[in-house]
């Protein structure tokens, strides 16, 4: 079981005061350090409840947003990744730039080895789209592997 | 958000004067800058409502076209999609015709590093049809991919 | 099986000068006479390539019809009907009407003893619209159960 | 477990002459008696290897053929129920025809209290067509029950 | 095909001057003339994309809302649900309350024979809350009919 | 939780000396007493495990065993009906006796207000055999229900 | 939305100093006016983290719990249920018990029109056992319902 | 659109005189040139009514066959493969058999770059059986490929 | 179609004396030639009816068997194999030690070039446990590839 | 089957004293030797019934458990890693956490070739939390292999 040191940094988990910013707020995100650095692993977050809006039209759209990760030295805390989604509602912006932003902002927070983020959004004048977007950190292994992870999402769909 | 100088050349979105064409129309494909260039990304389209016409027998044939490709400078504009997708609506080919028409447009349009068109048509005779084809930018490394990816549509589906 | 005589006004079937209308056209529906007549028997179809174009946008439509009827004297020979479905393609109606439509034809065809059409839209802004509607012969026991039936199509949904 | 006489009229099963008629022979059915009179139950066959012929233009037909009854006397033996499913093999008729035809050859070998049969045939022209016919003992009350049952098989399909 | 008369009163179909309202507008529905009075008919929507907030603690919530009723003079229009449904993104109640409130809009807008509404909402803290109410026009068969429709979302949930 | 008083005749739940029977062993199943008398509710048990012989070739047949009871003074303990599933191992049978003798057991043993057996056999020959057996108590309601409940198996089979 | 006054006694909900008990405690409980007792309406809750103990051998037991009800004057508190349930969590008793028992406590809780509990509990020794109780208020027409809906859950099971 | 002098050899396709043969008759099998040499691409067909019958016993034998092929300079045309597969109909040979004789057939007709075949056949005693063949043309990459693909079918199949 | 000499040593099949063994009995396994020895190719077979004991305990196990091979010389025949499958009825053994017996009878009889064996088996106090043990022929590429798909099962399971 | 000799050390299986712990209990895993060195395979667990702690408000979470191993000298008795399982129930500690450590008991109990776990954990507050961790043993290929693997269960997610 974590420490209280090791959950330093971790405010808004348990925290009754929670405010839902509905405002892209990159800010709310929250890191907490990776215990197990000796051994890399894979985390996923599967984040049914996204929605934003067109950024021309301003008519809401809707999408399950996937997100995996390779730790380096941080993992982000769920209840903030949360609010940080949450604070999309009323962003106006096109799916592939929602989904790319979302990439770089976890890169930025967390300097993974790996990451990579797909967007499932519903259907608009009878078509689909799902952006794919992913990261892997210069001058190891994950750079190379990221290309090739391009084509992931699209098999694992049926 | 994009501004509009970002959206220029996007006319088909939020007009209300949508002419639907149902002849082959290629020319109503519309394409605006990718913001994200310093990040290979892959885009996908869901479209099930694609309809033509048997070539020899007039016949109304059904699929659904599923669209993926790695932008370079450019991205479709999803409902200049559409358009182009119902103007096939009185258009008469062979199934394998449509997905290599469709693929060959697309890559005119926006000179992608790669692209892959699928059709899942609807069976005829007890037998169904799945035509696959796809491309790499010549020089790229998606060249390569593009021929390893030949294989991949038959092993997404069940 | 069945003799020349009881495929008398079964002119489709098998035949390779087939024309593919598509505006409405009702009369090209085909009939051929009941052979069990003393057992009633439900016959279903299933018609997953309906298209018809919006009333006011012009914008093409996509269902699947569902038809389900209890013959009295008369059956609807299945390549005449799969004809008259594909002549919707150019007929602009709202779906509540197409269905009922459908329906309306099929009575005047072939009196059945009851019958009921669903039409499964595809979603259009984010909406599903599917209409059921139904008809049991006056003074049968039909009549009654047409309004319970009323129901069944929604149950049935996931 | 059943004497030998109770399993007296039973001569296919173990039997290693099989003979496989293809053309339509309901005299290879064979019945067995019903060791539980006492309490009324359903027996439910599963028969999704059927396949006869159009019989206007020769071309094959395959369904999945479904069957339920409640039994009087006499129950039906599987092995010989296979056998007459495969004897439709070059025997051609409409979907319609072939679904009563095999319902009355099953009446009229069991005297079954109820029995209920249902075709679920290949879509041919892009619609698929699914009769079902049904049957309760005159003067039980089947009769009425079998008119109920008419909306049972649509309401099963998703 | 619907002639302008009969379209009368649909404004915001095929317009772009599309408002989409974030609070809980019951005056943007509009409804147009049941062209098929002479039989009953069930109309079904399908509504994936609802979002509301939680009364208390103003965390988004998520749901997909389903709606069936049978029409008596009019129809609502499907264009002006969507923007309907839309105007909970920034209203706050409990799922029980959101879905009377769309029930009782509706019956105000229609005074339809019968109306059904039930919604999906996603689950929070490990636990998911489903509410279905329904109305049956008082007078009319339909008010017992509404009581014994009920228990009908739950049976057809799996 | 149940007292030591309340488990009387539960001998074989938690004891390490398990016979596991392999010929038809009714004499295996025990019972222990409802606690809720004063409202009736349903017990199911699934069972995927069964495998019996073949009266005739010795084959070995598998199936899938669904039970559904209402109780009255006792409940049938699980680890014992287990063993008792178990005990068909080597038992010879068909199909539908199994079903027959399966409910006419428990029966004996529980004296229960209803009760349901389906059996969902694995295929022979291109066919699937589903026996479905019941019993209401004689004198109580469910004497009538059990006649309906006939067709209860059919429609929730796919 | 709810004005404070309606949503007195919700003590728990945005509250962060819960208490997650995991002995049986029916005390968490918490109800709140309902808002709409001019029209009955079903009310369903998804429970997929149950967990108890054997009352025999103290091994943990997983279920999902299901509940449906019909208000009369009150609601149940979402999550106050999600705490009731999880103080199950060191609790022995037969699956039996438990749905008996959560049955009785919202019955006490909420004096409903009708409800009713069903568990689906994980296999042991190869079978897998659902208990299905429910309530009708006496003197209501549910009282009679709640006989005929015992046979709801098996039916709606695949 | 494809002109009349690129549909020669095309004879069977909307010629009402199709004859059905139900004895091996590759010779049936016709082609058609590929307008797009320039990209390679993967057409696949799905025929799920194969039919043949046991070389030792007689008994007919049902399969799914799917075929995935890259073609060189021609195609085959559709009809004419669904006679070829209707030939079948009185053919004795194991499954195994069947697979490479069409892998076979399609090899000489086409001389395709790359061809597999899979047939996934009903379950006979208890037991499924699903050959898999292909072939790489020599002198290609796709002579490498073969071999790697052999597993492909495998991790397809859930 | 084979000829009598093809079908040499293929004595089960057909055969009306079938013995059905239940304790371990490798030597029931048959072979027959392989016809295509010019393109090597894939073969899987599916059982899911197998059954054993628990070598500790007795208690009955049930298990679907998979099995992909490719064969050099030899076939097996499937008949034989079901009755191999069979013979495990009364053989105690863990999970672990059934799959690997079973891939070894296999490589003694047919020496194949490739094989790969998984057992699905049903679920023990709440954990499922599934073998999975292969075998490339030495000297041969599959040696390597039997390295690799090691993990095949784990990937193609969901 | 195994002798006394070979099932040395598994002194869980078949014992009725069982102690179910539930605080986290490493010491209760049990291993036995593995009888066939001579190939590696490859060994799957699937645990749908693991429960935990939040480590910092202390609310029961809930996942399903999948690891997969390939054994050197040692297999792990699963009655024993049931509870191991089992024993995290009132263990308090971030999904990540508890997905790593189980991986490194298992590979201080068993020093397998390969090892690999995954938690698929229910959502909380709308999003879903699955890790992933493995290892290859050092100094053979499973340690490059390992890299490669942490995207695995990504993919096989749908
Ligand atoms: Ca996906
Ligand atoms: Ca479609
Ligand atoms: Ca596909
Ligand atoms: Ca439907
Ligand atoms: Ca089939
Ligand atoms: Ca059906
Ligand atoms: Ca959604
Ligand atoms: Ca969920
Ligand atoms: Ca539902
Ligand atoms: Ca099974
Ligand atoms: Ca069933
Ligand atoms: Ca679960
Ligand atoms: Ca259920
Ligand atoms: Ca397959
Ligand atoms: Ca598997
Ligand atoms: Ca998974």
């Amino acid at each position: 079981m974590r420490s209280e040191a090791e959950l330093e940094g971790v405010t808004l988990l348990g925290n009754n005061k929670t405010q839902y910013k509905t405002t892209y707020s990159p800010e709310v995100l929250e890191k907490f350090p990776n215990k197990h650095p000796g051994n890399d692993y894979m985390v996923t977050f599967n984040c049914p409840e996204f929605t934003s809006l067109c950024p021309k039209t301003g008519q809401p759209d809707f999408a399950e947003i996937k997100i995996n990760y390779i730790p380096d030295q941080y993992l982000v805390e769920s209840k903030s990744l949360k609010l940080y989604m949450f604070s999309f509602r009323n962003h106006g912006d096109f799916h592939e730039d929602c989904v790319n932003i979302i990439m770089k902002d976890l890169v930025k927070l967390l300097n993974p080895k790996y990451i990579e983020v797909e967007g499932i959004f519903m259907p608009r004048g009878g078509i689909s789209l799902y952006p794919f977007a992913n990261y892997g950190k210069p001058g190891t292994e994950f750079e190379a592997i990221a290309k090739t992870r391009l084509f992931a999402a699209i098999d694992r769909r049926k």
